[in-house]
């Protein structure tokens, strides 16, 4: 069935640049976008045409990382770092999906406002059980959104109530990607927590699991400057963070791979994470709550590493990609000017630029989306052949008009920085979700 | 009139600590607070009880720093620093202000929204007009809110549309101090643009009026890099930025005075800070995305200067001063960051330690507050004697009880995280506005 969104559209046409178009139509054939059109052509037989005019409609959201079990504790106890964080508040809390009625509880929460948010597409954490992961899969699969999931894998360093043992941790894997092998919207990622979670036999494990069935991967890289030592103590045959993963082929070396935070990354990351196409995942809010860093993002850009935004809740204390956006941009102005700052000490090599809203943009949608393009399908943009994944935004709440006619983008623009106007509708994939 | 809330009340005892009461009442006598109690006590002719059970009750938050005129671009445009900022943006906006019509639709907007918001006192810089500036006095009067609005005063270095002669300049200065001298609610504030908009004549008058009429001072100080360059080249013989105020008599020296930013403040600013008790008015969300810095908002609380928050709008990009509390917290998060950095690099005297919520709680209350003390008025807490601004927040649409019973103040945190929760009712020196 072809329909037509009719209104305000605006894509990235690449990193720097945004496509947009006053007034057009946007065609879907159901699943795929078709393009933007002054008019409806003839040769579309159009069987709806949704009118919002004065309205914005822009790609999807596509959030690369986020904790649905931590969604319960979001927006407290930010006074800590990583590993104290984790120790804390992160285990004792996921801890408690043990219990199958908590987790459909908390789950059902989480998938519900996750629906409603402006996020189509995700990649997310679960927690290490079978059954809650189970039930995560089945929720968020009847949200329409399309991401994937995995069952966290952890055999060390964790506390009592939170562990298992490596033959469990595979086994429940195996059973897991089974079970959803034939979802259509939420599919299977193997995820090893980070290194000092797994021993090496499991990490081994899961590079082969990953190879076999052609599953991406995602992880923690990184994050933390305490941590990056932890990983060299423990595994100090490895030459660097990157490369612990790199050992167990568990680092792009088969499928597609997105590393979380990559705020202290050295060299030898940055060549490994070049070479091997992985993903970063910017996660500007937990970076700040965790005092863990501001990522070299346009280092990163300026190599060609794919760079994708994400929640990272409840490290980050948001759901909104909106609010993503702005971070990214706040927080690369502060890298620049501590790069700036350092110079002057004479002490840098180089000036770090900080990131513009387009660029920002182009990250949270097509940045992301392309970690799910897979043969057929693209992701990330509004453009012929995309699938079709989109937003309606009302931003008529603050009167614009006072001020003067505004451009598509400078409304864009004040609209991420006002995200608490209105999400009017949500297509993914052609489905209208809401 | 006694009347009383009931609800989970929470204020600062402190920089450090809270107090907290659940299921307590609230009793004020019209308009101080009479303190807090489990039962309401036999003395008290309470003629109205507010049931808020459940819901959290606080001091009102006080902005200590923000433009009227800059709200109709906010969001928008950030891709500039401080002075290319203004004169791309800010400028010609302010220039419209010459229309009365303009300035009336666009302030009543701005005071409409203000009066939603969590602001209950405010610290406002209005345009150099006399029309405009009356009409935002009179449309802030009738809001109800308290506050302090200054007639900007420029001389120098502006546009042609955007600038006074210093005679003009203290002309209208002088008769909008008479038109408002019976406000009850919104009163005058002598308010020099900034160093490198007056001229030193100007700077001269207005630092002998705010003595002659006991008026209180706002102004920036040390926002950016390039604009302390410039105040040292305007003024040669200056000691530093906050001397060429003090030269003036406008630091501090007979009245209340207030500096936006301060974020680049050598030595001698710092000490002219401690000795003529300035308020500091922390703006980190502007200061992130005009790339001006992180200001040092712990060693101006370790030498005691003091410290308030500040929206900066259009600076900063949204009226919320819960925003500005996490704001607060995480921008200090990475100048721990940063300084921590540089001592590695042995450079740094000092580490700053990041702000604890409770910290960033107790600036946006009494932090602020207590620049509106005045005889018998205390602002800025609901212990007894203070003047009765709250704020009633219905946190129940997350759903906490899940996680745990969670106290007053992990509630409290928490709402400061999640904005878009609901402010239900507001009080304003016992007035009840919303």
């Amino acid at each position: 069935m072809i329909y037509a969104l009719k209104g305000d559209i605006a894509y990235s046409k690449n990193l720097n640049e945004l496509s947009t178009y006053k007034n057009h139509y946007l065609i879907c054939d159901g699943k795929k976008s078709l393009g933007v059109f002054k008019s409806i052509p003839k040769k579309f037989k159009v069987s709806k045409i949704y009118n919002f005019s004065d309205k914005l409609i822009i790609p999807g959201l596509v959030d690369m990382h986020l904790h649905a079990p931590q969604y319960s504790f979001i927006g407290m106890r930010m006074d800590l770092e990583l590993i104290d964080w984790l120790n804390t508040n992160t285990f004792p809390e996921e801890a408690k999906y043990k219990n199958k009625k908590y987790a459909e509880s908390a789950y059902k929460i989480f998938a519900s406002d996750l629906k409603k948010s402006a996020t189509t597409r995700f990649v997310c954490f679960a927690t290490l059980h079978y059954d809650a992961t189970s039930i995560l899969f089945d929720l968020l699969e009847k949200t329409g959104l399309k991401g994937y999931v995995g069952k966290v894998n952890m055999d060390r360093n964790s506390t009592k109530e939170l562990s298992e043992t490596k033959e469990d941790s595979i086994k429940n894997t195996l059973k897991l990607i089974k079970k959803v092998s034939k979802n259509k919207n939420v599919k299977y990622i193997i995820t090893p927590r980070f290194i000092p979670s797994c021993s090496n036999e499991l990490l081994k494990e899961l590079g082969k699991i990953s190879k076999e069935y052609s599953l991406p991967i995602q992880s923690h890289l990184s994050e933390n400057r305490s941590e990056v030592l932890w990983v060299k103590d423990l595994l100090p045959e490895s030459k660097s963070y990157a490369d612990a993963y790199h050992m167990f082929e568990l680092f792009g070396e088969h499928t597609n791979t997105v590393m979380a935070h990559c705020v202290w990354c050295n060299e030898i990351d940055m060549k490994l994470m070049e070479n091997n196409k992985i993903w970063v995942a910017h996660s500007p809010s937990s970076n700040r709550n965790l005092s863990s860093g501001n990522a070299p993002i346009r280092e990163y850009l300026d190599r060609n590493i794919n760079v994708g935004l994400a929640t990272d809740v409840a490290g980050g204390s948001y759901l909104s990609m909106f609010r993503t956006i702005e971070d990214t941009i706040t927080t690369s102005k502060l890298k620049w000017l501590e790069k700036d700052i350092e110079k002057e000490k004479n002490t840098s090599t180089k000036e770090l630029k900080s990131l513009k809203f387009n660029e920002a943009f182009y990250l949270a949608t097509r940045g992301g989306g392309k970690f799910f393009d897979d043969g057929d399908t693209k992701v990330g943009s509004l453009a012929e052949g995309f699938d079709f994944d989109c937003l309606v935004l009302d931003d008529k709440n603050f009167d614009t008009t006072l001020y003067k006619e505004l451009t598509i983008e400078e409304r864009l623009e004040r609209f991420m920085y006002r995200p608490n106007e209105k999400l009017v509708a949500k297509f993914v994939a052609g489905k209208k979700i809401i």
